[in-house]
């Protein structure tokens, strides 16, 4: 069992990929066999596995997110924080905190398409604690 | 490898927090590196991490899921059980029914301003059986 | 910890229950008491926890799945693939492509009601690639 604790800068709104930094982690971890979970100790940004060829397909995302979980909506009680406060705590209760993936032969076990992605629900950048926790043999 | 089932009442649609709950059992497994799973074994609750200090937060997330979601809405084929059965089951899909969250120094690695909630989605009270295993060292 | 990757041809956009596939990954490792993590390799197909006894309830899902996330909304950049590709990418995300389950004396610690369903999201069938992990002893 080996846990590693970072912190990445978002820059607002947005997804990037985080697959190579989680790699470095597991390959820190010396396993070859097992299971990588990550987790981000926040409420309003999240974790996605998503296809990592197209950008327009997290663009496509944002768009729909956006429409459906409506920024500024008065019918908020939550609203003190901003536009994008209570929009962003949905989007990460629907998107999740956290991904478990396989390890396999030292490495992360992703398919060809696909991408671990830190997902930012504010507008504004903020420092994301994101906790690695890597188990197997 | 610690695992333990219990039960909690719920007393209709709505969250409570279980984190202290959840702390308890990481505890009892004497665990102080690892990984606390938590699963609800139905299809009508679900496990959520929300923002743990305003109540407004859970109420305009209640709000969003019943606006998206449509108690009794009449395209429902599976209506026989009442008109919060299906919303209940596509709610506790969309918000899942597992959480995985980090084990550090023998505590739950939560953000400050995460709690673990589980989430009712009947509008009556039910017994919810939770399943906790707690992975590590 | 023990792995094992199978693959499952799908016949389109719809449901299959693989819980009992599982169970046998589950029986193959030995292992007693732990987690048994399922991760499929792909970004338009998912895993979800549903209700086993009524089929309904999937098809009332599909259905809220279908009205929630348009299929060839001319809004989508993401679209050469055909109207039902960033449908997928979406749908996949909200319901993700991972689940952990207990195992408890040898086997999925299920609810009664619980089955897990390999969700395609494309209108064709597909060759899916499954990981299975467990963990415990």
């Amino acid at each position: 069992m080996y846990q590693e604790t970072f912190h990445i800068k978002t820059s607002g709104r947005g997804t990037q990929n985080i697959s190579q930094q989680i790699q470095n982690v597991v390959r820190n971890s010396g396993i070859q066999t097992g299971l990588c979970h990550v987790f981000v100790k926040h409420t309003s940004a999240s974790l996605i596995i998503c296809e990592n060829a197209d950008p327009d397909v997290r663009s496509d995302l944002e768009d729909w997110l956006a429409r459906e979980v409506q920024d500024g909506d008065p019918r908020y009680r939550h609203s003190m924080e901003g536009a994008d406060d209570m929009a962003a705590h949905i989007r990460s209760i629907l998107t999740k905190m956290d991904q478990t993936l396989p390890v396999t032969q030292g490495r992360l076990a992703l398919g060809t398409w696909q991408g671990l992605f830190l997902y930012e629900h504010r507008y504004h950048g903020h420092q994301r604690s994101i906790v690695v926790t890597v188990s197997g043999s």
